[in-house]
């Protein structure tokens, strides 16, 4: 097996672990002696042992002259468990190949410069690109300070999400949404704008068949202007409405004392500030947030340039006429100021399709 | 070797011919004897022997015993060339496997009869829904009498086909627009509406690295508003233009001189009848139309249900606002008379996306 081929299988190992770290990153550790996999671990849960730890213990005495592949920088600090980097030294590993430096500013190379220095050879960049893609809420949370946020939304082959009389149901068959439910029970928060709530009144709760989490429900309504028997306010999740100085005190007070949490942001040209949206959501601890629209909340996200990753559901099928279409907003003038998706991934739920990619900022 | 894949090599001689057969369908056999390949043949060209006739002549005195795969129901009619049922019960065949039954009724499982009652040993059906797409212009040119109505458009991940500026250039990638001029290469005719000759003055022509072959122009110009010196009357391929009795008669004059085919339907609902206007195509041994847009027209073509097939190039950026989506007119009132597509099939050119699929017709 091939340097690439190992940290593979670390960056599966980590994977399993389904996001339950956080809020470390997932983390996977290989032990190679002489070709042979002596050692695997992954970081389990917030308190445990690292990756490196399971895996240099399975080595055993195997670890001594053997390669550890990590897929990320092994930590150099004294957190809730000694630093890594210093047992990888004192286990005899000669070798260490890692994905990608830990950005947290407590690492950032020390982990790695420390082995070096140890006079052990390190390889860094093997699968960076995959290692960072596993761990992109966590990145996001880290260096940018605010939620990763992902886009969602569902139209027609020919671009409508609704027909021309508004109808939308159903745009998307059983399997796609089921899915959808499969990405709110991973995320931290669902947000929609008042006019999907005004509109569907939805209850934005997960719902699997075998359970799951419901995520925190996020409401932009800058005049608080949401019917307080709302779906949104039944209790069965917390709920966050964002408003703008003009929504009205007393309502705020009733809300606030059904245990609704209402953040105050500023207005910039008649929209909610949504930096400072994300800066609250993060401040709660939101790492990831589904943005699920309407097209009038895609459109702010898209225009502030403030997302991270976008799913659209395709439906093959054609409705025609003037219905509306999923990002809305005032949008780019012109078709150059479009904003590129890259790292294009296509699953198929059924005969629906649901493209997902990254958005390529320039300059 | 399977009958399915015997068959599936005889769908590929066949496929191989490119549809230069034309008037007739594109035909492939494959001629085993005791699981071994002894003759392999496909229709070439009008007039010219037809697939039987070169898989048996290459199996020769190996034809005796033998199994023939054949996509098409053989002949039973002195067309150009005699009976390929005679020849095939001449040869000492003893077993035909058949894709499917010819819908001409001048053959229309007579061949097959005729086969059955020499003692020859018939099945039929194996690859039919393959079979029947190979050849999907063709039949529905026989079976409907009207040109096969190929649907293309292009848009933004978020629907749309312009900036709410109206800016279009462009949405696609320079391989999707190269792949545009192969579907023009195949086509017989384009279709654009006025609107479309108005906004963009195209060419309408097919632009290869390699050559190609221009299709017949058609433009749908109920009022016949096009300025006289559009690109489209520039002479580089024929021009047809379907007006209405409204149209100017001086002017239809002007055109005809000029060697431009107008083409007068009546007029329903305030929209040129498009039954009569692929009436008129077919009387002109026009059989695959390539219907470009915009998107009134593919609105028309939708709401008529007269479309056979349809691709939608995505590009995965997002533009936002309020621009066109690619299919307008009235369209449907509800999601659920939505017109479904099956059969499904993603390219991908570069990370553009096209996805092509045939209407399902309910009732």
């Amino acid at each position: 097996m091939t340097d690439r081929e190992y940290m593979q299988l670390a960056i599966q190992l980590a994977s399993a672990t389904g996001g339950r770290t956080w809020p470390n990153p997932m983390v996977g550790a290989v032990v190679v002696n002489q070709n042979r996999i002596v050692g695997m671990g992954a970081h389990l849960k917030a308190g445990e042992p690292h990756a490196e730890v399971h895996a240099l213990r399975m080595a055993g005495e195997l670890a001594k002259g053997s390669t550890i592949y990590v897929t990320l920088e092994p930590c150099s600090h004294h957190g809730k468990t000694p630093p890594c980097a210093d047992l990888v030294i004192e286990s005899g590993v000669s070798r260490a190949v890692v994905a990608m430096l830990d950005p947290n500013p407590l690492v950032a190379g020390r982990g790695v410069e420390r082995i070096r220095q140890a006079g052990i050879q390190v390889e860094i960049g093997i699968l960076e690109a995959e290692s960072r893609m596993l761990n992109e809420v966590w990145l996001c949370s880290i260096t940018r300070r605010r939620p990763f946020v992902w886009l969602k939304a569902a139209m027609t082959l020919d671009g409508k999400i609704a027909s021309h009389s508004g109808d939308s149901r159903w745009i998307t068959n059983e399997e796609s949404r089921l899915f959808v439910h499969r990405m709110r029970n991973q995320a931290d928060a669902i947000l929609v704008g008042r006019n999907t709530v005004c509109a569907d009144d939805p209850q934005l709760t997960t719902r699997l068949p075998e359970g799951g989490r419901n995520p925190i429900r996020v409401v932009l309504d800058r005049r608080l202007q949401i019917r307080e028997n709302a779906n949104v306010f039944n209790g069965e999740a917390p709920t966050i409405v964002v408003c703008g100085p003009e929504a009205d005190p007393a309502k705020k007070e009733r809300l606030h004392s059904k245990q609704i949490d209402i953040v105050q942001v500023d207005v910039q040209n008649g929209q909610l500030d949504l930096m400072q949206t994300l800066d609250a959501l993060h401040k709660r601890q939101i790492s990831l947030l589904l943005v699920e629209g309407g097209s009038q909340v895609h459109g702010s996200f898209l225009e502030s340039r403030l997302f991270d990753k976008m799913t659209m559901f395709i439906a093959p099928k054609l409705i025609g006429g003037s219905g509306p279409s999923p990002v809305a907003g005032t949008g780019f003038s012109k078709m150059a100021e479009a904003v590129e998706l890259n790292r294009i991934d296509i699953q198929m739920f059924g005969s629906d399709l649901a493209i997902t990619g990254y958005p390529v900022w320039k300059g």
